[in-house]
């Protein structure tokens, strides 16, 4: 055996083994290899995957949508579009414009913008060009949208899909391909009045909607800042920290401590003052008192939060919103940008939505109903769009993302319980006829019913049954028939026929003109 | 040194240089490698490759998207949200329901479904788990949904972006990612009923879209096969020589023949065959003809083909659309799924889009008008379903492709050259107030105006100048101002102004309830 055969012979030892990995480890001390020459390595072991995958024999199609995401049928389509116009209406109603950008952005424009986040970006393969990622929120696009465009100032809503390479539980709503609807206002302006504003408009979304009691949690994050500091946190733990006091909503104040003290390394100390304040819930008034607090008022920066949180209070109550509205200390938010003012609302009511009856359900008492949670964030972010401008020039920014999917969720076991069936068109009228060979007429009046703007249908057959015509009515909630007969073309009229009542009015003139436009 | 390290050392050598091509191809003799083997060495590569990236230092920052992509800036989306309400109106008043799918499917799901297209696919990078690939288009997508689902009939739409990594032309609308308007029949019917029905929605939304004159080729793939058959083509260069023939609308009859005989090996004579039937064009009359054409007579399929096209054109006529259908035989189509019918639109008014005076324009005169070309395609498919189905039952398919990024252009440059002002928003009035210290009185009306269901805006500003608010409806054309002033919150009224006119109504009553909802 010469060298070359016995190195081949290794690297497969090593692959079908585990030495691969040392010698893999190793290439990182190996000075002098380029980019390229990885890219090319990679090519030759993903062909080697294909091949395997082609050539494994009886190769079993997999008849799937890709993990964590779906299709959504007609019904879905339904209520998801009832559940958008909803909520455009309310952007609309604001003055907001909409955008779009593209699905994929440059890898580099999302690159340290998401913290520990990053890991769940979607990264389309390298086929030669540029590196892009599939968009992982819209509001990084949107920072990158306005410093290309030189727009200092903008009140838009973008309503589209988002991925996150996540662990999908498609049953509570989280998914890897899902839609975000976002609403935000760029601009210098007076402080709080727009911030305000994001505020006023969860509350319409969420009240319009009908999905029960709510709650929207406030915070800012120079309070959370100020308070991390005069407990005594160190100013590089401070967004690791902040992190585990954003695990309050899903872990016990005991395992938070736990996390923060043993896995982050702070003293317990600290800990138990930070536990003291982010118990503390209230309005206006918690704010006025906090300015009093003799350790947080030693924070300038607390104490700009603060009295920023009393101005946003006094136009929450000319908005009339401050029904909904809690000033909650541990309300966290996990991504990086925030500067400001954060918000969250959750859904209050557990359980108000019946379980649809499945064996799924049935088996699982915990997916019995959708679960409560987080419908809508968002906050200050007046960083973001500097880090795109070559010139560093701020735009600030605050806005709100409603997490439509979860509302779709609710949406469609509402509409699942509910006896009253969604229709998926929007169909007037079905043009039919109880005679052979009237194909040629009935095609007529259709086309006479489609030039004046009126939804109507006809079966592709040379000779339906009626009962066939009329149950399709039925199936899709169509309210009217026309029917065509002999005697109906020799007098120039249709029986119109209302499928619920079975009520007939025998002779209406065949103008389809004089119906609606 | 030990084989460990010598094997290590051979490795690194390996990449440096190119043995490691050695080792990779023996690899595939080695018996005993898994998938999830490669996957983990692929993983250890890009790590090294992300690190090297990472340590390359001054990195120049790109602002920009995606090549081929572009953003929508709010005119643009009031554009493109006009053309969408057009087509779909069009397309519910047929009684089409809506679907959506996965931006992504499994690659294999695309897998064999487009010819030689496949490689303008976007792979998504193997990340681990299932290997991903953006949707080329949606029909695709439209056959994996009903295989999946067992679903036998169905009349769908589905509007949503599709990703080719072809060479973008952006001027003439062609990107990377663009959207796709489909409207599908899918179901065992009576021939040519929906196909019919296909042809006059593209009639129906080009005479909306008022985009000017316009044409419908049709032709049949039975027909072109049965030609190519009759013409002495081997059956095995039926579909790259249908390719050839696609080319006819770019290409000169010359150079399509010298592509056949000189690049795809045909006889001189099969060639000029061809040639003479692809230049015929017609009606119901040149498909009559043709079933009595001496040669074309002989094959099966085109026989087939063209009492089909009879039957086509009879509805058409009662469609009352045979004003802009022609059949004609040189058109080809490139995807291979087509199994009958096929149609494609042509704008056929040259140049009467007004070109906007920049200096692009003036530099290129090839860029002067939006070029014409194909605004909707599509054709029947009676084969794509089955391929999915793990018994192979086919469902017929029909439907039509709305090639929209062009008629956006059109659109686009229209609006441009017309002097009416695209509108981003809606707001119908803004509260404005000429004095200081109102802006709690200012925000207490928007309050009721927006409760009352009236879109309304207000200054994020203390003390606003009039001037300032008025140029605001100005440039947004909101049609009212609603001025408050001391006077007026005296009196319980609020000035009522008319920006266009500048007529005011000086005291209305403070009641926003009574606005319309």
């Amino acid at each position: 055996m010469n060298m070359l055969g016995m190195f081949s012979f290794r690297v497969c030892a090593g692959l079908v083994g585990c030495r691969i990995g040392i010698c893999v480890r190793s290439l990182r001390s190996c000075p002098g290899i380029t980019v390229a020459q990885i890219d090319e390595e990679v090519a030759k072991l993903l062909e080697l995957k294909a091949q395997l995958g082609g050539d494994d024999g009886k190769h079993q199609f997999v008849l799937k949508t890709a993990k964590g995401t779906r299709d959504y049928n007609p019904k879905q389509m339904a209520i998801r579009e009832k559940v958008f116009n909803t909520i455009i209406s309310c952007f609309k109603r604001h003055g907001a414009e909409t955008i779009d950008t593209p699905v994929f952005e440059l890898k580099e424009t999302l690159t340290g913008k998401y913290g520990e986040d990053s890991k769940l970006i979607y990264d389309l393969k390298d086929q030669g060009g540029e590196l892009l990622s599939l968009r992982y929120d819209l509001t990084v696009p949107f920072a990158r949208y306005l410093a290309m465009n030189k727009i200092t100032n903008i009140k838009r809503y973008h309503i589209a899909k988002v991925y996150r390479r996540d662990n999908p539980a498609m049953t509570r709503g989280r998914y890897r391909e899902f839609y975000q609807c976002d609403f935000d206002i760029a601009g210098q302006y007076d402080p709080m009045i727009p911030d305000a504003e994001c505020l006023k408009i969860v509350h319409e979304i969420l009240s319009e909607l009908d999905l029960g009691e709510f709650r929207i949690k406030v915070n800012d994050r120079r309070i959370l800042d100020g308070m991390f500091a005069v407990c005594g946190v160190p100013a590089d733990k401070f967004r690791t920290i902040c992190s585990t006091v954003d695990k309050l909503d899903k872990m016990s104040w005991e395992d938070v401590k736990n996390e923060m003290v043993n896995e982050k390394g702070l003293s317990e100390e600290a800990a138990d003052h930070i536990g003291e304040y982010v118990s503390l819930q209230g309005g206006m008034d918690l704010a006025e008192r906090l300015l009093q607090d003799q350790k947080l008022s030693q924070s300038k920066e607390a104490c700009a939060g603060l009295s920023d949180m009393k101005l946003l209070f006094s136009y929450l109550q000319i908005f009339q919103v401050t029904d909904k509205v809690v000033f909650d200390l541990s309300l966290a938010r996990g991504l990086d940008y925030y500067t400001g003012i954060i918000y969250e609302a959750v859904l209050t009511q557990v359980g108000v939505v019946p379980a649809p009856v499945s064996t799924e359900a049935q088996n699982g008492a915990a997916e019995e109903t959708v679960s409560v949670g987080s419908v809508a964030g968002g906050g200050r972010y007046d960083g973001l769009v500097g880090m795109f401008d070559p010139k560093s020039r701020k735009v600030p920014c605050v806005g709100v993302s409603i997490g439509i999917e979860r509302v779709f969720s609710i949406m469609e076991q509402k509409a699942e319980a509910s006896a009253e069936k969604v229709r998926t068109t929007e169909v007037q009228v079905m043009v039919a006829s109880a005679q052979k060979n009237l194909l040629e007429e009935r095609l007529k009046l259709t086309t006479e019913l489609w030039n004046a703007g009126i939804k109507a249908e006809v079966m592709y057959k040379k000779n339906p049954k009626l009962l066939s015509q009329l149950q399709h009515c039925e199936d899709s909630g169509i309210p009217l028939v026309a029917i065509l007969g002999e005697q109906e073309l020799k007098d120039g009229v249709v029986k119109l026929r209302t499928v619920a009542t079975r009520e007939e009015v025998p002779k209406c003139p065949l103008r389809a003109s004089t119906g609606q436009q």
